[in-house]
């Protein structure tokens, strides 16, 4: 008998007093461990994720937590061989354990870019901007994120054991939540493996992390308004857990990623001699073969043009003759196993569904090969007017190829899937890209548009990425994950908050215009990132812009426009009636008021954010500039930080002339 | 007997064949109107909207669809007194009518200027920014909104009839949805006059305002996928409507507004002296007697510090005393009727409930006044750890006072609400707001901060604003209405869409980096806003900053910053390691490339978008600019449009020295 897998919980490795389930190798049918999470203390995990998880995440900071998912991806990243030795068991080939593994590290890679090029190095995030709630400016509104005070339970599906986790980890972890993480039985032993290579390293904070080897129990039991569960997985448990009462009246968060049947769209541009024709039989073939066809965005309906139905579905057939089926430790072999027998027999008695409305093209069902859970790719082809090919999900490689007379024809075939996780059209036509993509837009969670531009970059109809959103409507379970930032939102409380702009810049910590300005002792470029404080204000005196400034810029840069030369002329614009000053003249005059020359922490100006011209500056108009320090985040990795100016420039009259953000690198300390 | 309220269903009114149940007036008992809406055609209604509606104002822009909020907004407010005049029915006050009445119109106003300031005049919306998915450029990804293809069910609470409707209506229209309203049966003969006022107009498009007046029948039978129900009322409903099968497996996008123990704290660092302690007095008998206390944001938990709450208690009392209550008639009075006998005969109970523990120190729960549902406005004081006050929401003019001692204290009872639509805090002390909000935060929707500095401008705790968010967290639903555009995105898909970015152009209409540039005929800035096509571009020459142009912008603007004078100091400085122009040197010169002086459809430069100085200029270089059209937005009600433009500036190494866009405003056609 081999080892138990043991669950991770409040601290310690608990391992069940019963045998458990024996898991099974997916293409020699041997066992590689057993499993079962009997006499688990779901409450105290729960309470440990709440009471020492929680609390130690949420000190953090974003930029923190970041960096903490960086050294959590490079350490990973010297584990992987034993990964990949485990992952073997699961019937992945070579290149399916590249997507598991190395694709669940490079998504902690990107939110650990994404964490402080995107978020503050704060704990609170900013929705929006700056509402105006009255007139005189002394009450405003602004949203904002924070975390909850709970936990991220996490039930993954068996197809990609160790992405599942990090996908789900790494936002959830950046939002301040601590995690606990249930994975699917069949594959279990390789998350168990990853979390325990993780725990055991010590970097993330004390009970960030807790794992259930074995059935999830009453963990939903203990869960409440702040907590969440992300699931992948079928439809069917979905259903189950959407009917538990604290999901129905509890206020637990539940986000489903369940059955989804997407299509690939092939644009009826393309002619067999197009490259597009070959990248869409490619595509085809890639998905339904790539982890045998377990993925929840393989294309299961290969939507066509009339006319190619034929010569797609012999393409796509001769293409998948190539396709070696068999033990992923073969290195002929491209494609391996399913996750197990059983799985097998589900994806038979699908196929059996679909075969009631569509002929098999390419493929024996029936074809066993020794003992693992292997199954040969199967192409069908529907008949007119078929209902299963938009029902049934065959979870393995088989796809079915529908035909299409006009492209709102092939939307509505779209439709009958219900909502789906990923679409693509292949077109190289940009007026069918459009129409199809913005047809298919409300179906889908993301599009995939492939033509020869993009073909080598690609990334494939069925690659989740981190940067994009993941999930879809309706069938699909209705929730999202990944999207950068807006999966990282997603698990935090977003929250309109009102008040004086004083009181705002205290809570926020970002200056509010119409908060008190301070004025340092020094002139602020002085001040190192340490010493400056939000609020901090550089009040100038005024330089009046003269006509001979004016002609004298527009001679110097070379902009001439008549607003600035012509006084006939501009008076009849209808903006300005007269002469008035360049707009990067009052810029470029509002620095020569602000910036101190000497060397010092300022060390550059790397940008200008929202830059508005309110009130045109006519000739012999005095201008003078208000910088305030707005919003101050060092870096972590560097000996500098940025720091956020408002810009105000003002007129003689008081009128606000131009509004923008300054953006500047600062020392964090004096030179010595 | 009273007439019967119709429906609008299928574009006719419909008028069931029974008697219906009677709706009487709250203050005086007499029947006002009856209400069913048996026979109604529910399939017919979906259908309806789907095929008629729906299309109809999806062929509109949001910018078109904003307009036509706006004329109804003028229209509304033309018909303003027979909407009053119902109002009283209701039992409310000319104030509360004003909320009701007069808020709904505001909100329409609000999305109108929302709608085009904020959203393209186009009908698909963009969220984030690009992002790139390969190194070379090729494939690239942007999340865009497109509105469903669904039907927008609106069931709505008794306590606004008006503002109830708008609200919600108002968002999904600007989504591109049809809407079904269902007002809650009391005082559905308002909401029926207001929606006969919008559809009789026939401002809005035909299909895209339908009415239930009467129960909502088999109506949630039949939705799926693209359809949403949002719901305000109670909790108990709230499960119902969560355990309707097509919620549950049919992707029926349900939000929730449903009960809200709100609570308002009372800072630590407030006296009976500050003006603090007079607002938050007033703010709670406000919110206790606007609507009869009838209001989901009411405060129902006053949360003060131990030693203050004798004298909270007896200030709240003594400005209770001061309200008149009865019929609304009366212009003596304060504070109208409650809805319904039925609806008092439930506060009654809840009050019953907490006094249990709570100790009753203003009003007379018993008293009554002739046939209408009139009742005292009744403030508990709770004894120590007690629980119903944290349970039990009395819908009508109660509160109950708690004490806290840290401010932990507080925020711990305030978490015991379980979540939240709006809470307050009254502070003037920076530090306890920071504290405060930051603890509320994740159990909150909506946080008002009160001071001296912000109370003439307030708009007070109760009050839902169109520009934020209306919503909370667990018992409070989990739902989010209005916030501006943040509600009119809800009720749209967002989908990831991957390409290259010449059919990312196509697709989304806004020009994308790395598309292909069109060289017109003339240079742009001679065409009009009819005439300029996205892609369109200005492809300057060259010109070669001299360190005598560096030296002489010095001078000129007074911005002798080291790095552009002081060769010696430039070396040591790490970003530089040199002298270099400055930044805003480079967007002068860049605009002296690009622009063309003779009088034209341009007619300003009024902004400037996300600057970045990515390359440092040397002295030497010579830059050259590409300025391409980005995206076109003519504006309904101007002879001009705006144009952003992508600026690409480069050196003679083809690297990129800056990007930014540039805002223009274009003249719809060229001056004759």
């Amino acid at each position: 008998m081999t080892t138990l897998l043991e669950s991770y919980v409040a601290g310690h490795w608990f391992r069940a007093q019963t045998e458990g389930e024996p898991l099974l190798d997916a293409a020699t049918g041997e066992e590689v461990s057993r499993i079962s999470a009997s006499g688990l203390d779901y409450a105290q995990m729960v309470r440990w994720a709440r009471e020492e998880g929680g609390p130690a995440v949420r000190a953090l900071t974003f930029h923190q937590r970041a960096k903490l998912l960086k050294t959590l991806a490079l350490h990973l990243g010297e584990h992987k061989p034993e990964l990949y030795d485990l992952s073997v068991h699961t019937g992945a080939t070579t290149k399916d354990t590249w997507v598991d593994v190395d694709g669940g590290i490079g998504t902690l890679f990107s939110y650990a870019g994404k964490g402080v090029r995107e978020l503050p190095n704060d704990t609170i995030a900013f929705d929006g901007h700056l509402e105006q709630l009255g007139k005189a400016g002394t009450f405003v509104g602004q949203h904002i994120y924070t975390s909850r005070p709970g936990v991220a339970v996490q039930i993954n599906a068996f197809n990609f054991p160790v992405w599942g986790m990090l996908e789900k980890l790494a936002p959830a972890f950046l939002a301040g939540l601590p995690s606990i993480v249930k994975p699917a039985g069949q594959t279990a032993y390789l998350t168990e493996r990853a979390a325990r290579i993780i725990i055991e390293s010590g970097i993330l904070p004390s009970g960030s992390l807790q794992l259930v080897a074995g059935s999830a129990g009453s963990l939903l039991d203990q869960l409440g308004v702040h907590d969440s569960v992300a699931f992948t997985g079928s439809a069917h448990t979905a259903g189950i857990l959407r009917r538990h009462p604290n999901v129905l009246d509890g206020g637990v968060h539940l986000g489903v990623e369940a059955d989804s049947l997407n299509c690939s769209i092939l644009g009826p541009d393309v002619s067999t001699d197009d490259p597009e024709f070959d990248l869409f039989v490619k595509g085809v073939v890639t998905e339904m073969t790539v982890k045998a066809g377990q993925k929840c965005t393989a294309i299961r309906r290969v939507i066509v043009p009339e006319p190619m139905t034929d010569e797609v579905a012999a393409a796509i057939g001769a293409r998948l003759a190539k396709i070696t089926v068999g033990d992923p430790r073969d290195p002929e072999v491209r494609m391996g196993a399913l996750a197990s027998l059983g799985q097998r027999e589900e994806v038979r008695k699908a196929v059996e569904a679909l075969r009631s409305e569509a002929d098999l093209v390419f493929g024996d069902p029936g074809r066993s090969f020794g003992r693992g859970a292997f199954l040969e790719p199967l192409l069908l082809r529907a008949r007119p007017d078929a209902v299963q090919p938009h029902e049934t999900e065959p979870f393995g490689p088989v796809s079915t190829v529908l035909s299409y007379r006009t492209m709102d024809d092939a939307l509505a075939l779209a439709a009958r899937g219900k909502g789906s996780l990923a679409g693509s059209v292949i077109t190289h036509d940009p007026a069918v890209a459009r129409h199809l993509v913005l047809g298919l837009a409300p179906w889908h969670g993301r599009i995939l548009v492939l033509d020869r531009d993009s073909a080598k970059e690609s990334t494939g109809h069925g690659s989740p990425l981190p940067t994009l959103v993941h999930g879809g409507p309706g069938r699909a379970g209705g929730g999202e994950e990944l999207g950068g930032i807006r999966g990282v939102l997603g698990h935090m409380q977003r929250t309109a908050v009102q008040s004086s702009p004083g009181l705002l810049t205290a809570v926020t910590g970002r200056w509010t215009t119409g908060s008190q300005r301070n004025t340092p002792a020094e002139h602020a470029f002085r001040l190192s990132l340490a010493e400056l404080k939000v609020g901090d204000t550089i009040s100038t005196g005024s330089r009046t812009v003269t006509l001979d400034d004016i002609e004298h810029f527009a001679e110097f840069t070379g902009d001439r426009f008549y607003a600035h030369t012509d006084a006939a002329a501009a008076e009849k614009n209808p903006l300005f009636a007269g002469i008035v000053a360049h707009g990067y003249l009052v810029v470029s005059l509002a620095a020569g008021l602000f910036v101190d020359p000497a060397p010092g922490p300022v060390l550059a100006n790397f940008g200008v954010d929202g830059l508005r011209f309110l009130t045109p500056v006519k000739v012999d108009d005095a201008i003078s500039v208000q910088l305030t320090v707005k919003q101050i985040t060092p870096r972590n990795s560097a000996d500098y930080g940025e720091v956020r100016w408002d810009a105000l420039v003002s007129n003689q009259d008081g009128d606000a002339v131009a509004t923008y953000d300054v953006l500047t690198l600062v020392a964090k300390a004096r030179e010595e």
